[in-house]
């Protein structure tokens, strides 16, 4: 519903594979400094010198990730390459090269490709990414699309998950939640427009959720920000899923614990008014929700003064030598932390 | 039909996201130099020192690339290890590094994903290359498999598609079509066997073209050979669609056309003698058919004398300033060569 018109549309039976791939990659340009040779070869050079290689993969399936019915091709093109810098960024890297698969049934025009293509390669200018290489072929439902993001970082200054020490602070990047609610806002509205077509959907005033949800941008701040205040993470990791499932895989890679405080979880008011509108306790949204493409990361307690007051960095926690996770609510009770992560093949 | 029968079914719903992964990859090994950090981390760690880096990356969809009917799911996970291997050894380099993502719907149950994931991880191991990481999900229909292969190449070797020089003698490895008339083996029987399924495929006699389309491998052996010869190709590429498209791409890239003699294509007598009995011309299969993984490459005319009488390497033509594209057939007749590729959007 929040799709632009598009008048023109071309079958993809109207071109073959070639053509196809070249009508989507004309467009590319090679910037990055590491990148050699693109697209057009059977594999793309890439030259790093002396830094660590950062890989990154996931796949994007429609109906499972996404829902067309208010996903702008754009916007899907831009959050799938946006996400997968994410995890470049979660690793204290550099992204610098994407590659892409596309599957998609013959109900898609050749313009709504163009038009994922375009949301990919604006994603890629803005942080500075080369689209070098990818496949694209045919389904026999629905779009997919598989994402691999390259990028480096200095040798030895990767951040791991397994790094974190007991006694740690962990810290979070920005405000947790909204993506999750702007999903709600956008099901809700998809769910009143298919009882009643004529209906407008109300999106006024939920402009922050819905782009947290609909163009989510990753921590490129992160790495400067760190390098200015002279801190060293001892561990890292996007919060792609809920911070419940992030923490705990953190925590057990690092072969710890967490304790964190509900009181100093960064929210922004619009998710929580949000969240009392549709009855959700936002501590739910925060935990359980995902997406929002925050980082999370440990530090040394003695480094706590050098990110003190900062308005981007929120201790929330810390880490504990036993290897319980639980968060101290506002009513000052102690609940444990659960996994729920991705349960797609559940109720189908 | 020839896959072995698992009596075992896991529902996909039995274990979660974590789970699921965490079997999937239990046997996962890293042995490569460069590979610092595999699987369980937002990304890969590499570390490739004075090498370039080539990657490329491949979708196979259930239905479109392969037929569960007759491809048993350790094959498919094989081969499509393999078929993107090729694409690192079709640049002169070496596969190091495997990503995998598999969207499955639920009737897979856990065990057809460990039988696809034993397939590569055997594929892996006998090319030396790493799995290092990937993303499974559910798909609303269907299995669909993207892989990433990561290879290296010391700087300044690779060998491009766009390289190839007027008067370059064109030559590829191994022999062509075989895997196509394999395909052309298991449809038939496939159609016999629902037509009456009591019937036993009949696969005897017919190994080799099997193996050919069902488990094919790539020319690592290539690369030391070249070296031993002392032989820099110009250009090189892999041969996966038909001969005809493959030799277009490497003319055009390389501002050249190109002339090739019926005679001189290598073909297996299995596959001829299949293709007498299918009543397919055997050139029509080399040129339109695909999935040989062999190796094309280009090398200067004076270094002929270097691979003469090699029997892995058959000169099959030359690269001319005229940008035409043409066989000079056992008859003695030109003709043109044409593109044929992927046309799977078409007819649907």
């Amino acid at each position: 519903m929040l799709d632009s018109p598009s008048p023109k549309r071309t079958p993809l039976s109207d071109l073959g594979e070639f053509a196809l791939i070249d009508r989507l990659t004309a467009a590319v340009e090679i910037k990055a400094p590491s990148t050699k040779k693109g697209v057009g070869d059977d594999a793309a050079i890439l030259d790093f010198e002396d830094s660590e290689v950062l890989i990154s993969k996931d796949l994007l399936v429609e109906g499972v990730h996404f829902d067309l019915g208010y996903v702008p091709l754009k916007h899907l093109g831009y959050k799938s390459a946006v996400v997968n810098f994410s995890d470049i960024y979660a690793m204290n890297g550099i992204p610098s090269q994407l590659l892409i698969g596309m599957a998609v049934s013959n109900r898609f025009p050749v313009e709504a490709l163009e038009e994922i293509y375009a949301g990919m390669l604006l994603a890629c200018s803005r942080y500075g990414v080369d689209l070098v290489g990818g496949d694209t072929t045919s389904s026999q439902s629905g779009l997919i699309l598989s994402v691999t993001a390259v990028g480096h970082v200095p040798k030895g200054t990767a951040v791991r998950r397994d790094g974190a020490q007991a006694g740690d602070l962990l810290v979070v990047t920005g405000d947790l939640g909204a993506a999750y609610m702007g999903l709600q806002v956008l099901e809700r509205e998809k769910a009143a427009y298919q009882a009643n077509p004529n209906l407008q959907p109300e999106l006024q005033g939920h402009e922050y959720v819905l782009e947290r949800q609909l163009k989510p941008e990753a921590r490129k701040d992160l790495r400067p920000l760190l390098k200015d205040l002279g801190v060293t993470p001892t561990s890292m990791m996007d919060v792609s899923d809920g911070l419940s499932s992030e923490i705990l895989h953190l925590g057990t890679q690092s072969g710890l614990g967490c304790t964190i405080y509900e009181d100093k979880i960064p929210m922004d008011p619009q998710m929580m008014h949000l969240a009392e509108e549709f009855g959700i306790n936002p501590i739910t949204a925060v935990l359980n929700g995902g997406e929002d493409y925050e980082i999370l990361f440990t530090i040394p307690i003695a480094e706590w003064d050098k990110i003190k007051g900062n308005p981007s960095l929120t201790p929330i926690g810390h880490m504990t030598q036993d290897k319980v996770f639980q968060m101290v609510t506002n009513a000052g009770q102690s609940i444990p932390l659960e996994a729920q992560g991705w349960t797609a093949f559940q109720g189908e």
